[in-house]
């Protein structure tokens, strides 16, 4: 039976994954927002309620309203859907917060719908949500928070998202310091190009990432968690990166680096104990520079987005 | 029992697989050079024939022969061996001729020897014959040779070899056109930097592909199967690339691109009868600039160098 009220869970993201730059993500589970959607007969979106963020109600400033309104045109589709966003994930920190938004949108309205649209339909439909967050239409967030698990976006245009084995012992740890950095100013400080040595290790690593991730080798996985391209430059943005890092290795991480444009850091492990410790030696570096900063511990979301109770 | 002597296949191989520049390769099998190695109580190694081709005897300015000696030195052994190599693999075709002998030499040794080098030992002094042959101790065309099947080389140094699934319904198919054109040449003519958003296609499809390897989802290697780095500087210098690339798509091949550095051109396809089409419309091509040219059409050999009869 279709109903016609849903509460659902929108799971916060790890995207890139240190080798997997602009193409790796994979969803949370002990993070992310809440979300209630309502069929109603009256045309577009209302956003009813936001708690926890200050964010716009304006559907067409509001990242899940533009993505649902995507999706009602491409439907062509008469009435409308009320809606409450519950934000747990911060703007801005780095874990796929607008994503969370714009994913948990289309596939909730799906639902009421009797799921007319597939996943790659409405990762394409969250897509414009992202747009408006961040000036351009990337799918590592909004795709592993739709299909659930690790996924591979081998290309945005056309979109081509490949769901990747998830190890079941992988867990992440995540560390969110609480400075701002805006993912369009972390995309500036990009060089445009780079070496064809440093992209052939780059590819080396992500493919024998995905190797690892299929035969479930976790030292192989470890091996692979490199980026030589990004995070040497992006890191310097988040005061005490090296130390965490250092901390989160040393204390028996996989591998560890920036989630998305930062400032999050995460770093995944084998097992929840182990995820546990990593966590607790990363907050501990953060500690000692005096950063205020919010710790997760999440097994990798192999569902994705969920509907809760 | 371990034999006195032996005679061996040493598979052809096709480096890069397009996506895959410099780390990824694998093996053919039904081309390869055939070598004889004996034990003899004298120390060193001792080139006793060679046929096929007009290639040097002495030990330190052969292929075989300073792979040989590598392994020698390093298991401090006092004796040594005598050989014969039988080439089938044309010199400079970009099919791993230098390769075969020199993971063919090594292979063998380690057989007579009892085993007492593993596989990535084996690579490593593999290497420094392809180091003689190329200048570079690269092991994407050795790897394949001494592992089977398809290899991704995550890192030279350190050596760091990882066995990739090999559906078993992929074939290749190669065509070598007889034009000369060196590995060093070829080298040369590729810039040293890349521009980020290549980088990341590049990547994006190597993960694929290796997806598609593990998934044996034919559909998605054939997508991923793309190089916009590579391909587009070096196809300049085979003749009718194009159009052999274009008429290999057109008979149903998953993929086709440039082997190794060339020359050879190869395609992936599923099935032998299909690989067998595609072989004869990318021969076709060939014909239509008279350009002589060599057909091979191989399952992937997942065994690697293998003992004769």
């Amino acid at each position: 039976m279709i109903k016609e009220q849903i509460r659902i869970f929108c799971p916060a993201t790890i995207a890139n994954i240190s080798c997997g730059f602009d193409v790796l993500g994979l969803a949370l589970d002990s993070i992310g927002d809440e979300m209630v959607l309502r069929k109603v007969p009256i045309p577009g979106i209302k956003i009813t309620e936001i708690t926890g963020q200050d964010l716009p109600l304006e559907t067409d400033k509001n990242v899940a309203g533009v993505a649902g309104m995507a999706m009602i045109k491409a439907l062509e589709y008469k009435e409308g859907f009320e809606i409450e966003i519950h934000k747990k994930i911060k703007p801005g920190s780095g874990i796929g917060s607008s994503a969370a938004s714009a994913a948990g949108m289309v596939w909730g309205m799906n639902q009421l719908l009797g799921g007319p649209c597939s996943d790659p339909q409405l990762t394409e439909f969250a897509m414009e949500g992202e747009k408006l967050a961040s000036g351009s239409a990337h799918a590592d967030n909004v795709a592993p928070a739709i299909y659930g698990g690790i996924t591979l976006v081998r290309s945005s245009s056309p979109l081509d998202v490949i769901r990747i084995n998830s190890p079941k012992h992988l867990y992440a740890s995540v560390i969110h310091p609480h400075i701002e950095i805006k993912t369009s100013d972390s995309r500036k400080i990009l060089k445009t190009s780079i070496s064809l040595a440093d992209g052939i290790k780059q590819w080396g690593n992500l493919g024998a990432l995905i190797a690892g991730l299929f035969q479930e080798d976790y030292a192989l996985i470890s091996r692979s968690l490199e980026d030589h391209i990004i995070e040497p430059v992006r890191s310097i943005l988040i005061p005490g990166f090296d130390n965490i890092k250092k901390a989160a290795l040393a204390a028996g991480a996989l591998g560890c680096g920036i989630s998305g444009s930062g400032p999050s850091i995460f770093a995944l492990s084998k097992g929840g104990d182990k995820a546990t410790e990593v966590a607790k030696a990363m907050s501990l570096e953060l500690n000692k520079i005096q950063l205020n900063h919010d710790t997760y511990v999440s097994v990798i979301n192999t569902k994705g987005i969920r509907i809760l109770p």
